[in-house]
């Protein structure tokens, strides 16, 4: 038996290694057209910033090291250029013999991930991606040739977009970010996303929000509002689309979203031939539809999955695609996971949205770091539709902890019940998930009743007060305009003093407003909480103030 | 309406506050005999040892902000000293007035907590445990007193005594750890308490396993074994015990554990009076036995459901306790969730075991921290029966993740498709509660065998070859006695020249051992897995001798 595998990277090889593991018997080949299989390229952009110093550390595998270990036959810069699955061969192009054979196979696994997508193009300055080892080479050498802080153009804010800009810039170049958004990591919502592009702006990055490259002359990009930016290297970073041509010309069957269809044991629609990884569509979490999510974890899990099916073993059928993803930037932690509330907006579903802005861990103990928490929910279900946490230490635990609570069912009123490990240092009694379940739970059970940030004009305008229960030296240091200050341990006596009509309070990140909103529910006001208080409202203003001084056209 | 709370910490202030957010008439009163309300219990050892520098940061409320906000009338140093559940009533001792009063209720919460269990008196040495802000006070009197580098006995190396080792250890205290127990930190098993003592040791801490203290003479404790110990201060930390006087006192029901009983709403067997806290009984996870689970989190949420109850609104029954907990020392962390291997021993449940040693994100990114993992999994449902992580960074995320899979039913094979967040400086691809899982789907599935290490002398004295598949250099570096090295690589070319008979394969930490058990399998072997490897095997023995050379009683 005889097993061919195209792409010898996270997916493809993940397949060949468990396959092996179960099989001592088959062949195994794997074709890879790059110079390298088996690389870390979550690692690349840290390499161009020197994190990770020494490029060997990039090569976790050789085809040597998996020929005596695995018994794998590993070609690379071996590129299949054609399946004929009725005749089950693959026809294989040797890239440096520039030389062609046909190859017979009894199973075959489709490996060949995601390519970036067609970018604008900087034409005169020297472009490169980030996917291979051979960009990182390419990306190094420019920059060891254009001398002390060179200018480079990151088109994209995406992951490797934004990774791409940290780098560059611990490299010492002066980074300018282009991206047709709105705003930076568009899975983000605006508010969440607006403090991003504050701390790029604070390590001297020239964020472009709204702006596309059309064209380039030498030394400088051009872009579409007439704008010219210097750049001695642009790197692209404006997406990536399934490498789906090579399963397309051999007529598998290709979804709605333009990924390679599977089902949940990744088999294409022919006979004997799997496909996994970023070229592939994944059911995603939510709404049970096809989706395209590029996470390397999915990957090195739905290969596996695959060689359980080839050796006979019962695979156990991909679960769901969450998306989980996290990233680093200039000492801050983004994290999210499911849907945004842009996009619940954007496909009409029903939704409730809580913010929070809790404490990494005790405050009594030292080192605590801020953080601004959102959850989405189903107000029928009360189930988790996605969530999103900017902060620091701990961002990464709290989008797991999520991550599970959805993958398993829990409701958002759940995470209130999590037994979560507590010291001082590490959390608190009640953890941020906790607190967000609680918040959760009242919002179902009708004890408290919110307003989103966005919403906030429209309900002044129909002539709602607005209470800050803030105390005044908080009121003081900025205050949202047309709200008075009541502060919450003096409402008790001075209620009196809001007019009649509906009520909004609002605090600093929305606790004390929620105290006051049930006090002055209980004595017959007509009372919502700000969402997220002063921070939530402030974060939203920035969002929509950073948009309209792009001058973007939206 | 009028509720009376005994006991203003943690479960007794979170019913009051939420009682309060839902009912603005009703009267609530807290007595607490101490002279502080809603401290920072969880903080007490760090200001002992200056990390929380200022004494106000443990005082998280005063009975002031607490009826300026909530409208609660709390009465410090005020004892209940009997209650009458026929007449609804309370007496109440004023500590400093030194008279008592009868006080009405309607409803009745008793937060009373727990308290220091007896421990061996030390008679002329001063004596303190670290429960409240008094006993710190006192704490830091005796240090203050005793000039530099005072020597102090610490007994009892839980949760509580290791905080105060290392705490006294930072303000520069000589400090002997003295344990009834074979090892520190009994919850855990004694492979993953062994590096704990070894790190005790590193920083200059005097351990005495199988320890008690007998009695005193000024300036020193004697112990059972004879030997004395200069002590200046003993730290009383040898467990708590519920606080169950005064409900009993009252003939409320107490359960098996000695714990007040309850139902899942808090209720105790009297209408009316309602117990949370430290001094009831919970639910295990494992088996839905009473336990006493003596933790914060579900000190707070019991008391926030028992408001709700209060209130009429429909509380979340309480979930049965995990006890997931974490540890801070010197650098390390320690965590653990449900139960023991000991404790699935010590109760006949079958079970299966895993170690792994995975490290804290992927180890092409700098500063990746070893951690070593157990899981604890039920055979025969593949549920997860516990989880113990010892290490640095990383180890409470994934103690959360796994308790909140406990929480909500997943399996220990399910663990391998959770879809944490990935960045190389937060995690793997394949997280390591991912990997964990993949080993117990291996086991539950048949692919792979395994072999505890204390399982290991049995069988070898039974014949079996022990074949360690490490490289020739780290087999110089240590091995276990016996084996034979046969390097993984070449184990396709060499396993001629292991003898005939049952094998058992091992490596560092349990992964080459896999894959060459899976060769040698389909070669034809009766083999087995040494598992989690050397390292695992090297923990077991370092806690096996360590033992024995405290000479200790067992």
């Amino acid at each position: 038996m005889k097993t061919v595998i195209i792409g010898g990277v996270a997916a493809g090889m993940s397949a060949a290694t468990r396959l092996r593991r179960l099989d001592e018997t088959r062949e195994i080949t794997v074709y890879e057209r790059g110079a390298y299989v088996s690389f870390a390229n979550c690692g690349l952009p840290y390499h161009v910033g020197g994190v990770i110093a020494e490029r060997s550390s990039l090569l976790l595998q050789t085809p040597e090291s998996l020929a005596s270990r695995f018994a794998l036959d590993v070609r690379v810069r071996h590129e299949v250029v054609a399946i004929d699955t009725a005749t089950r061969t693959v026809t294989v192009r040797d890239i440096d013999a520039a030389t062609e054979s046909v190859e017979t196979y009894d199973d075959l696994v489709i490996a060949t991930g995601a390519a970036a997508a067609p970018g604008p193009s900087a034409g005169a300055v020297p472009t490169h991606t980030l996917r291979s080892v051979d960009d990182v080479d390419r990306v190094l050498e420019v920059l060891a040739d254009a001398g002390p802080q060179p200018s480079v153009v990151v088109a994209g804010a995406g992951f490797i977009g934004l990774e791409a800009v940290e780098n560059l810039v611990a490299r010492g170049a002066r980074v300018t970010l282009v991206t047709r958004g709105r705003q930076v990591l568009s899975p983000l919502d605006a508010e969440m996303a607006a403090p991003l592009l504050a701390l790029l702006r604070e390590h001297g990055v020239d964020v472009r929000l709204g702006s596309t490259i059309v064209g380039a002359e030498p030394g400088r990009v051009l872009l579409d509002d007439g704008g010219t930016v210097e750049a001695v290297l642009v790197v692209e970073a404006s997406g990536v689309r399934p490498d789906r041509g090579l399963a397309e010309a051999a007529g598998l069957e290709v979804g709605p979203t333009g990924g390679i269809a599977v089902d949940a044991r990744q088999r294409t629609s022919a006979p004997h031939v799997w496909a996994v990884g970023d070229g592939v569509e994944k059911r995603d979490h939510v709404d049970g539809e096809p989706a395209l999510v590029t996470m390397a974890g999915l990957a090195n899990r739905h290969g596996r999955a695959v060689a359980d099916d080839i050796a006979g073993l019962e695979p156990a059928p991909a679960r769901p695609a969450l998306g989980t993803a996290v990233l680093g930037l200039f000492g801050a932690t983004v994290a999210f996971v499911g849907w945004s509330e842009r996009r619940l907006i954007a496909d009409g579903r029903a939704h409730r949205v809580i913010h929070t802005h809790p404490a990494s861990h005790a405050t009594y103990y030292p080192g605590a770091q801020a953080m601004a928490m959102k959850l989405l929910v189903d107000p029928a279900s009360d189930l988790i539709l996605g969530a999103q946490i900017v902060g620091g230490d701990g961002v990464d635990k709290r989008i797991d902890v999520i991550a599970v609570a959805m993958a398993a069912g829990l409701t958002a009123s759940a995470l209130s019940q999590l037994e979560l490990a507590y010291a001082p240092q590490y959390g608190s009694a009640k953890d941020p998930v906790n607190m967000i379940g609680y918040v959760a739970q009242n919002l179902a059970e009708g004890t408290t009743d919110a307003v989103q940030w966005h919403e906030l004009p429209a309900a002044l305008d129909a002539g709602a007060a607005l209470v800050d229960v803030r105390t005044p030296a908080e009121f003081a240091a900025g205050a949202i305009p047309g709200a008075v200050n009541l502060p919450l341990d003096d409402l008790r006596a001075r209620h009196g003093e809001i007019p009649d009509g509906p009520v909004i309070v609002h605090c600093q990140v929305g606790q004390r407003g929620h105290t006051a909103a049930r006090l002055l529910t209980q004595l017959g006001y007509d009372v919502r909480n700000l969402d997220g208080g002063y921070r939530t409202w402030l974060a939203g203003r920035e969002a929509m103030s950073s948009t309209l001084a792009e001058g973007e056209h939206a």
